[in-house]
């Protein structure tokens, strides 16, 4: 009961936060107020915007920013020398009665500070601000399928470029030309833009590069290293992600990088059969852990350098309408609900193998997980 | 004297971010806190980051965020149970002896709350957070330069297309096939990121669509209609961004069309004329109003509607590592300076007409403007 007397308040543009596309299902390229209270999912715009957000969108009301603030002058004329975008909030603070406002975690900084002088109660929400967003329905479940459908069409380009690649000196060669991690990246990326899907930082990273994750990589791919492929195009009608990850070898690889493959994907099966609603997704990312420690395969701080080594990143993490979202999988708390979509991307990486990370996405249900990306895993290629 | 003796921070990623792209000079996809103090410029990011952001940024010294927090808390074990993002800005506050913090407008709500929390003197930043941003050096105007030939690329595509295209019961058809908004973006958008450029939402919008400044266009495209395309690609590799807008139409342009055309033009040819270093950007707006309006071009709200008409947005704005940045031009008292980058995009919309839009870059110089995009101006295709 409490909930519905809070004034929930964004101000972002659909760019730059998904709280904001969601709740108005439609882009709007520059930061404007949207506010939700119960029913009421209230957008302020500029007369740019106006008539497209008020006829496409899913807000059950738009008001044109200098009409409104009109309104709110002629009923409060003492505000005019000093109105500012608070005033809004501020304004249906009092029409709906509310008892505190609630922003996200990213509300931006000078808009608090305008509601703090206001003397309003306000509290930052630091989990979902939007829980339902976690939840997937069928049709986003779609649209994340449609994505990673991107996603493989990228693999498969992959695929057939090593299969076609020529190796002279150790260095990989396409159609008579040098391969580099660039030249790669952008046939994925011409690949997924076909399937209506934007990608950027799109990562090839062989060797070396590789070990470092959020490297996109960069210069010539060479024989006999692991590459790690990773592509998390967005749909550019929709704005919904895919993510996944493939680790290829061109040429003959080592006992080692072998082995490094197989316990990778070893891990991530493990952790695939533990998915169910109830679970707790730490518990989840411990199986990986564990996997990799019976193994022999340990993670930490290299003596001799200050790089870390083995598997130094969580499990996995939502995705949908932000490439990662809630719920995390590893290092917190939350247990799995029915219809969240998360990633299982476990890795390993260490400076004299390379890295090798393997990653797809799953639907947690009652029972288990629906696998919402197809792609196989043949990773050396002669 | 004063200003060396702030603490500015920054809490985004630098996909979120051009300020902390700006400073970190490179691409760091999750948030983290960077944090200036005089000549001192700190990254503070996890062990997944670290050795990338150590080799390859700007930051002067980057520090792996569990390492410090070990640190502060040997020397202030009693933060132990309480430990918070706020106290790394805290530490460094004390370290340097800072006599305030400031932070940008974007600033994220939670962690200024956290600094609140700490009784820490904070202001935020509601104009320019690094003013270097505004004006350009040789690097970068060649950027801006190569985006631009980028957003070119793709105008040579859509007069190839359009000229190429049949008209057949008023609609467009290329290739056999109809000629939709959603085709020749993608047809465009190919052709960026074979000049390694990526947009998203370039605007193909053709008649009644074109009047809503920011729809992107969808469905067919039809004969003797002003189509607007308008590219704005950003370098995949440096983050900077090109906009260049052209106005076409396939077919034969009515009188009042062509009418509408040319004045657009010639307003920016008389907004371009003025641009000077000293001049204010509101004067340069002033010149594309009055041009529009002793030719008897009318804006205002429609009687008959809510709908606005007429030269609705302002003329231009910074360009950069934002699509959108400081300065103004239009709406601001703001005076141009030496190699500040401006877009100059006249528009005019009518609902019985259609929409135009010319936009072209130009970088401010002492005597007057340099051009940053080249590409004609012929817009009526047979």
């Amino acid at each position: 009961m409490s909930h519905i007397m809070k004034l929930q308040c964004l101000y972002a543009s659909s760019l730059n936060s998904a709280d904001v596309l969601y709740l108005a299902g439609l882009q709007v390229p520059d930061p404007y107020l949207s506010i939700v209270f119960g029913r009421h999912k209230i957008a302020i715009v500029n007369q740019l915007e106006y008539g497209r957000v008020q006829r496409d969108s899913k807000y059950t009301k738009v008001f044109e920013l200098e009409a409104l603030k009109q309104t709110i002058l002629e009923a409060e004329p003492e505000l005019k020398s000093k109105f500012k975008l608070a005033h809004f909030i501020h304004y249906f603070f009092k029409l709906y009665r509310a008892d505190s406002i609630v922003v996200p975690k990213s509300f931006p900084a000078f808009l608090l500070i305008q509601l703090q002088a206001l003397d309003l109660p306000i509290s930052v929400i630091e989990t979902s601000f939007f829980p339902l967003r976690e939840t997937k329905n069928t049709e986003e479940l779609n649209y994340i399928r449609q994505a990673n459908r991107a996603s493989a069409h990228g693999f498969e380009r992959v695929h057939a470029v090593l299969k076609a690649s020529k190796i002279h000196f150790g260095r990989l060669y396409y159609e008579g030309a040098v391969l580099t991690s660039e030249r790669m990246r952008r046939m994925i990326e011409l690949c997924l833009m076909e399937k209506g899907a934007v990608a950027q930082s799109t990562i090839v990273a062989g060797g070396l590069q590789a070990c470092d994750p959020h490297q996109i990589g960069h210069g010539p791919l060479r024989a006999n290293e692991l590459i790690i492929v990773d592509i998390f195009p967005r749909l550019a009608e929709s704005g919904y992600y895919g993510d996944m990850t493939r680790t290829f070898l061109k040429g003959q690889a080592s006992p080692a990088q072998r082995a490094l493959v197989q316990i990778v994907r070893k891990a991530q099966k493990a952790a695939v059969a533990k998915i169910k609603a109830g679970v707790s997704a730490d518990s989840i990312h411990k199986s990986v852990c564990e996997c990799f420690d019976q193994a022999g395969y340990q993670t930490g701080k290299r003596e001799d350098s200050s790089v870390f080594e083995g598997f130094i990143h969580s499990t996995g993490h939502g995705l949908g309408l932000d490439v990662h979202e809630a719920p995390r999988v590893g290092g917190s708390k939350n247990r799995l609900r029915c219809h969240q979509v998360i990633t299982i991307e476990p890795g390993l990486y260490y400076s004299e193998l390379g890295g090798c990370r393997i990653e797809d996405v799953y639907a947690v249900t009652e029972k288990g997980a629906d696998k919402l990306s197809q792609y196989n895993y043949r990773w050396e290629i002669a």
